[in-house]
């Protein structure tokens, strides 16, 4: 029988390699989304699609509203910022985009799904190598949260079991994932990555300027593929 | 100036006396409660008229919901459990009021709103002597949690802050706790702790017979002073 496995799905091009990456060992896949009040709340449409072509278990998005706290770009009225090539995100600084503790409070979320369907596996997208210098997408994070859920809940707290949070991402390239993904047959034009997405004429446009696509384009230009989604 | 805090504001009788010791050791409070599905929702009721006569400098109540997980006495249809007397309550298992990765949950948001509000001090009421077994209570899991956060989020990622968890009650009897926040003037009459309340003529009216309305009427009992609230 197959074990089963949480995966932490946004709908976005890591999150969708990781659950083609949980298929590919066998886990039985129960995917959890979050409409936390996200102003591309739309990739919650390409979460549903990806879960229905892989053929989840269950796929749950949860109602978390992170607004009431705001304090970054996704979730408040705070302009994303835009650049014109890859090499001006600023890698020193944390940017706006980033939304205070918000991997800490999905994994939780994660650990409530695998306690109650007798799970105690985690897939997470973080990547620390391309990404936006979030500190909740580090290795040491990571590992950090492992060892608190082994004592957080009634499942593991008899040392028999214990749980495990998969991060096979964690220190690839933008380029190396997409590659991967591509081997295990993901469609990318199902997935979406833009912070601040137009729709026209019923079609999502990406920006091509946010942190999000800029690392999105330079990973498939690297590895010399075209991007199958749409942009302005 | 007064250090801010974040409060984990439950209503009860616990959290309440920890708003008391955190107001009194002068740090600036900022309440935490949550609508999470739970069937005495009715303590958030409570949590608001303690938030006010403790005049907490803001109190949010995040509106989460655990019933897309379910599995748990507190928000599913599951009857809660109910005993005569206190020295029935089951010590080995973790009863089925234990909402899986509940102080987890908790724990994450309260550190998303430090981080929107440069607070580096969070208040939980968990307590490891007489309470009901929930693993996510004991001082190992909050000391896991701590380091955890000191990993998870921007404002400490420079090492320069860290994040404290306080659990000022985690080593306590709920005679000890009663009595402590006694000495400073807690009105415990605002508190309610019951998981199967009823309410008759506006009444609310604890059960007396669930986990939680056990523990403290014997901490009453213990301490010598009677429970103001009211029960069937």
């Amino acid at each position: 029988m197959s074990k089963k496995a949480v995966i932490l799905l946004s709908g976005g091009l890591d999150s969708t390699t990781i659950l083609a990456i949980a298929k590919s060992q066998n886990f039985e896949c129960h995917a959890l989304s979050f409409a936390y009040g996200q102003r591309h709340i739309i990739e919650l449409e390409s979460a549903k699609k990806i879960a229905q072509k892989f053929s989840v278990t269950d796929h749950k998005i949860a109602n978390i509203d992170l607004r009431i706290f705001g304090n970054s770009a996704l979730t408040d009225e705070i302009a994303v910022p835009k650049h014109s090539k890859v090499d001006e995100l600023d890698a020193k600084n944390i940017p706006i985009t980033y939304v205070p503790a918000r991997n800490t409070i999905f994994l939780s979320y994660a650990l409530a799904y695998c306690e109650t369907i007798d799970a105690f596996d985690i897939f997470i997208g973080a990547n620390a190598v391309d990404y936006s210098g979030y500190p909740d997408c580090r290795p040491t994070f990571i590992k950090a949260f492992n060892d608190m859920a082994n004592l957080a809940t009634a499942k593991t707290c008899d040392g028999k079991n214990s749980f495990k949070i998969h991060a096979p991402l964690v220190n690839l390239s933008k380029e190396q994932i997409i590659e991967q993904g591509l081997k295990l047959g993901v469609d990318y034009s199902l997935t979406h990555s833009c912070y601040d997405p137009t729709i026209q004429n019923d079609k999502i446009l990406s920006c091509g300027k946010c942190d999000s696509c800029l690392l999105r384009l330079k990973g498939f230009n690297l590895a010399k593929k075209t991007d199958p989604i749409n942009y302005i």
